[in-house]
């Protein structure tokens, strides 16, 4: 199953040329998700081949605008397109007011429904749960209210041998019962282990989210049995104070946290204008935690 | 001295890869203006070179997201970039709503103020008068209230004619009266004339914004003596229909305009996205009115 990340925005709040405020989209099986949206995430798009139609679920980690100031001007873009199908919006609950109170003053009236699930900033939650992954909010630590997200795929069937189940004329109806594991029973009476006409399932991979926070180690818990890791990496390490007095991490920090919950795969992102050359932020984290990756726009990374 | 535009974005609402929503800077004398701002346009700054400190004013023709949903996160980045000094809005008075409530749940307090001044949009008005130039607005028939903007400069001082002054030995104190018109008297007793010492002053240049509207006549009055006219052309005259029902205008009835005026140059822009190559709009004007040209990203017109 396709599980990967598109990145169209690397940069924190001050804008830097060819840097883009903070947007991901996550392809599921070619169901795309947005992970925040900064301003000019819709240009970011159209330069990536993005559609607009094909997402559903856009998931806002908190509203620092370098995080949301390109939604209303999506969503206004979705209308003029002609869209009517719902969009679920999973958000802090005062982004139905800055949305509404823009539509309102410019005349607008969607031809679609917003359906909005409002984030609990105060425990984490289940807040999708559909036929092939879940989606859950765990609490980070910023100045305003802030979630991160973690999507995981559900435990996949198991996965039929053909040549075997060819050679002993396994009906295909009950491929079905052999992939969730029940044995199959020929017209002889003899038992065939559904573990012997079948392959392991692929393990079900997982991606976290993790926007901007101080790396205090409170949500680490919820970063195990996680493949893919992305973490904001505001500063290097020799600007601790100011990644703690400005509620950020640094690149070294994020990777200390790769390495100690054990992720397969690290990806830093929400750089600082400060970096106009991002290798040093890569190499600080890599000293720690080899298998970091920037999470530079355009680039695509599989989960 | 400098009387300038330069073109941040000439797409219309639906968005288009390499052309951004609508805004324009106006140099005058090294004053920058900003004119509109829609989504993206602090990042068409960076690609133009444009610093955001010499930004002291502000436009917004009306409140359609392709015309203002840039304004809060270049506020944003003026307040993160560390401004202390006001920035001068003038705009529909819903604005001032629509920013604060995404300042407020942003924990964004402004480190500079905004000093608002709200559009009418029942009657042209000046709405700015200072040493070198005046603002003024006219109503445009849009689908919501809606102005345009006149930038013209105020009437010049008279130039000193330096090598005819040298001859008379006429002293530097009296060049600023020169300037405004009034005659020399030598020690000798005898009048210059200040028309003799002196050249005729450069005339005043005028500057017309034309944001979206119906072409119906109703402003034409306002565009007497102006010298550079943008009007928006959103659609070529074939589909003048939609043109109407969308309150909009085509490429043949801004270069009538600009004819019916008297203008000297004409910019067409606020292009729909259905034209990939805008050189038909550009030659159905030119039909009309040959000094026309496509205001495009990053072109500078002289007034």
């Amino acid at each position: 199953m396709k599980f990967e990340v598109t990145i169209l925005g690397s940069s924190s709040a001050t804008p830097i040329f060819h840097r883009n405020p903070t947007s991901q989209i996550l392809n599921i099986n070619d169901k795309l998700l947005m992970i925040d949206c900064g301003e000019g995430t819709q240009q970011q798009m159209l330069r990536y081949g993005i559609k607009y139609h094909k997402i559903d679920h856009i998931f806002i980690s908190h509203l620092h605008g370098d995080h949301f100031f390109g939604l209303v001007g999506l969503i206004s873009s979705m209308h003029l397109n002609g869209r009517t199908k719902p969009l679920y919006l999973y958000a802090p609950a005062e982004i139905k007011e800055i949305l509404e109170i823009q539509f309102k003053h410019s005349g607008t009236q969607l031809k679609f429904p917003i359906e909005y699930h409002f984030t609990q900033t105060n425990e984490a939650e289940i807040i999708l749960d559909n036929n092939g992954f879940t989606v859950q909010t765990f609490v980070l630590n910023h100045r305003i209210p802030c979630t991160g997200f973690i999507f995981r795929e559900k435990e996949r069937l198991r996965k039929i041998n053909k040549a075997l189940t060819e050679e002993l004329n396994v009906p295909q109806q009950y491929f079905q019962l052999l992939k969730k594991g029940i044995d199959f029973i020929d017209e002889a009476g003899v038992r065939h282990k559904a573990k012997d006409l079948t392959f392991e399932p692929d393990v079900p991979r997982a991606y976290a989210y993790c926007s901007d926070t101080l790396a205090d180690g409170s949500y680490n818990v919820h970063l195990e049995n996680v493949d893919t890791l992305y973490h904001e990496s505001t500063f290097m390490h020799d600007m601790a104070d100011r990644a703690k007095e400005t509620f950020h991490s640094t690149a070294r920090e994020a990777a200390e946290l790769a390495k100690s919950q054990h992720v397969k795969k690290l990806l830093i992102g929400h750089f600082s204008a400060r970096y106009r050359d991002l290798s040093p932020l890569l190499l600080e984290a890599r000293e720690i935690f080899p298998n970091t990756f920037l999470a530079q726009e355009g680039e695509t990374f599989l989960i």
